[in-house]
C-alpha cells in the first residue's frame, strides 16, 4: 500500500470490467433531478451495504445484510427526489425482470424478482418544482443508458443523474468516480454522488479537504487528468479565496441551506468477496466520505456505501484474510478522490427557483492544493 | 459550526465535569504496557460504543447496546495486553464493587455489578517481555489515579497507561486529549490512544494528517499551546524530511511492523443524550480517525470508540433531532486533534528489544503543517 497507486484506464468505476453506468434526468422546467444506475454484467455481483447517515433514504439495503438469503444483485440505483425517488428502482426491476435476471422464485425462468437496491439524496425543489422527481421511467432510462454504454465505457460526471441537483457546502456537487489497479492485479474503482450538508472546502485555504495528503503513495500520479500529481499542495492565492468566501456568504443569504443532505458511493471491485467481506469495504469506504467532506454523518445526512464484487479474481493468497486491506484502503482513497473530482466536474454554477450554488472552478478557477 | 471552536479549559477529556482519567503502567523490566481508565462520576454516566476495526479486542460492548438493559456505566477502560489486558477490567470491578457502585443486582446496596467496557491495544512484546501485561492490579491503580486525581485534573499524554507502548506507523504514539466548548455550552472531550498500523504521517510532505484541513474554522485558535494557530500550513523542510524517511525505513528494516493495530478513543460530553444519541457520537468519532490516519479501520485495526454523557446540561431546544448534530461534528473533530496532539506528545523514540520507533517531534523538531 506504499507503492503509488496504479489509475485505472478510464480511472473510473467502469475499470471494473464488466460494470456499467447510465444516468437519466427528470425532463421538464423546474426539473432539477435525476438517476444515475451501476448494472452487473449477468449473473449479478456480491453486494453490501453500509448507512452511517442519520438521515437515510433506502430501499432493498436489509437485503444486504451477509446474514440474509439474497447472494448476489444485479443493479444499485442512487437517485435524486429524497424518498420519493426510489420509486426510480421500481423502473429498474421491470427491466431487469423483462430479461429474467434476479432471484429465482418459480419455475420458469420468467419467475424472477430483481432485489434492486438504492438510496437517494435530497434535491427536492432544487430546480423549482417541489413534485418533479425520478420515477420508474427515470430509472428505466438511466439502466437502459447503462446497458447500451458497452464495456469499459467513458462515465459521465458532475451535474449528471442523481448528481443533476446535487450541492455541496453552498457549492454545486454531482457524480464523480475513479479507479485504481492494485499491485495484486485487482481493480477497484468508486462512483459517488456528493449533496452534502458539510463542506468540500477548508474555510481557511479554499483547498478542498480530499486533496490533504493526497498527494503522495495514496494519490498517486495523475496519469489521467486527475488532480493528484504528487508534490506539495498548492493553495488558492488568498485574494480569490477572500472573494469566493464573500461570492458563498451572498449565494446562502439568498437561500438557506438544504435540511437534509447525502453523499451517495459505490465501491467496486473485480475481487472474489465474500457478502461478509464487500460489506467491510461498504464501512471502510466511508472514511473516504470523512476526508473530503466536513462534518459529515450528522443527523441530516444519509451517506450510505454499497460495495459491488464481480468476483474475476482471488483475493492474493497468503496474508489471509489481510489480503482484504488493500482493497479497504483503496475503497477509501477512491472515494476521496471521487468527491473531488464530482466537485472539480460541477459544471457552471446551479442558479435558480431552488437556489444560487457556484461551481468550484466557477470560485476558485480550477483545482488548487492538490495541482 | 461556522464559529471558531473554544478549547476547553485544560483542552483536555476532563473539561467534561466530573470525569476523571487515571493511568498505570505494567511494572518490570520487559514490559512497555498499561491501562487508562475514564472514570465516570457517581451515578455513572450514559455510554455507547462503535467498533470499526477488523481485529477488536473488547469486553462488555454488547452491554453498550443501546436494546439492551445498562442504562449508565461507571468506567471505561482503555488497555495494552491486547486481549489479556481485558484482565484489567476486572480490577476495576472490584475498586467499584468495594464502593457499591454497579448495576443494582440485589437488595442490599453491596449487591452490584459493575459493568466496566474495555477495549485493548496491540503491545504484546513491544518492550521485550510477551507475557508483561496489565492485569487487574494495573486496572485498580489506574482507576485509584483517576479518582485521586479530582476534577478538571490535567491529563497524562504520550507514552503512558495504555499508550506507553504503543506506536504509529513505525513511529512511537500514545495517549492524546482534546476538548471543546461549543457555542450552546455544552463541553465536549475527547481522549485516545493511538496505536495505529496506518500512518499519522503524510510520506509526500512529513506532515501529520491531522493537521490538514484544521487551520481554520474547525480547529480554531491554538489558545491552550495546540499545534492549531490558524493560518496557512507549514510544511516540514524537504531535507528534514528525506532524512526522518531515510531514518523511518531504517527503523522499519530492524523490525517487522506490528501485525495488530489499534486506534482507541473515549468521547465525552455534558450533554444529555439518549443511548441511541450516544452511539451515533461513538460512529461519527470514527470520521476523526479516518481523517488522522491512513489508513485505518483495516482488518488488523481495532479501532473502538466509546461515548460518555454525564447528563448535565440538555441539548439545544429547536433543532430537535439535529441539535446532535454539533456534537458529532465537535467529536469527530476532538478524536483528530487527540490524535495529533498524541503524537506530538510522544517523549524520545522507543528502542529496545521489541523494535526501533522513532518520535516524531525526534524526526522533524517539532509540529509542522499546523504551525
Amino acid at each position: 500500500m506504499t507503492q503509488p497507486e496504479q489509475h485505472g484506464t478510464t480511472d473510473s468505476i467502469t475499470d471494473v470490467r464488466g460494470l456499467r453506468v447510465g444516468h437519466a434526468r427528470v425532463a421538464g422546467d423546474g426539473a432539477l433531478s435525476g438517476t444515475t444506475v451501476v448494472l452487473a454484467p449477468a449473473g449479478g455481483a456480491v453486494a453490501a451495504v453500509d448507512v452511517r447517515g442519520g438521515g437515510p433514504g433506502t430501499r432493498e439495503t436489509d437485503a444486504l445484510d451477509p446474514r440474509n438469503v439474497v447472494q448476489r444483485i444485479d443493479a444499485v440505483v442512487l437517485t435524486g427526489g429524497s424518498a420519493y425517488g426510489l420509486e426510480s428502482a421500481a423502473g429498474v426491476m421491470a427491466w431487469l425482470e423483462e430479461r429474467h435476471r434476479g432471484v429465482r422464485v418459480g419455475p420458469d425462468p420468467s419467475h424472477v424478482v430483481p432485489v434492486v437496491p438504492a438510496a437517494c439524496v435530497f434535491d427536492l425543489g432544487r430546480g423549482g418544482d417541489f413534485t418533479a422527481r425520478p420515477g420508474p421511467a427515470t430509472g428505466r432510462a438511466a439502466v437502459e443508458a447503462a446497458d447500451a454504454s458497452g464495456d469499459h465505457a467513458r462515465v459521465e460526471t458532475g451535474a449528471v443523474g442523481a448528481g443533476t441537483g446535487a450541492v455541496v457546502g453552498g457549492l454545486r456537487g454531482g457524480v464523480g468516480t475513479a479507479s485504481t489497479v492494485l499491485e495484486s492485479g485487482i481493480t477497484v474503482g468508486a462512483l459517488v454522488v456528493v449533496n452534502a450538508v458539510g463542506s468540500a472546502v477548508d474555510p481557511a485555504t479554499g483547498a478542498l479537504y480530499g486533496s490533504y495528503g493526497s498527494y503522495g503513495s495514496h494519490g498517486g500520479p495523475g496519469s489521467h487528468g486527475s488532480s493528484f500529481d504528487g508534490g506539495l499542495p498548492s493553495f488558492p492565492d488568498p485574494a480569490v479565496h477572500q472573494a469566493a468566501q464573500r461570492r458563498l456568504a451572498e449565494a446562502r443569504e439568498a437561500a438557506a441551506p438544504p435540511p437534509l443532505n447525502t453523499t451517495l458511493a459505490v465501491v467496486a471491485t473485480d475481487a472474489v468477496l465474500t457478502r461478509a467481506q464487500a460489506q467491510k469495504v461498504a464501512g471502510t469506504a466511508h472514511d473516504g466520505i470523512a476526508r473530503a467532506l466536513r462534518p459529515v454523518h450528522l443527523m441530516n445526512d444519509g451517506d450510505t456505501v454499497f460495495t459491488l464484487a464481480t468476483g474475476a479474481r482471488e483475493l492474493p493468497e497468503g496474508p489471509g484474510p489481510l489480503a482484504l486491506n488493500e482493497i479497504l484502503a483503496a475503497g477509501a482513497e477512491l472515494v476521496t478522490r471521487a468527491i473531488v473530482r464530482a466537485v472539480l466536474a460541477a459544471p457552471g454554477g446551479l442558479r435558480g427557483p431552488g437556489g444560487d450554488f457556484p461551481s468550484y472552478s466557477e470560485l476558485y478557477g480550477g483545482p488548487h492544493a492538490a495541482n
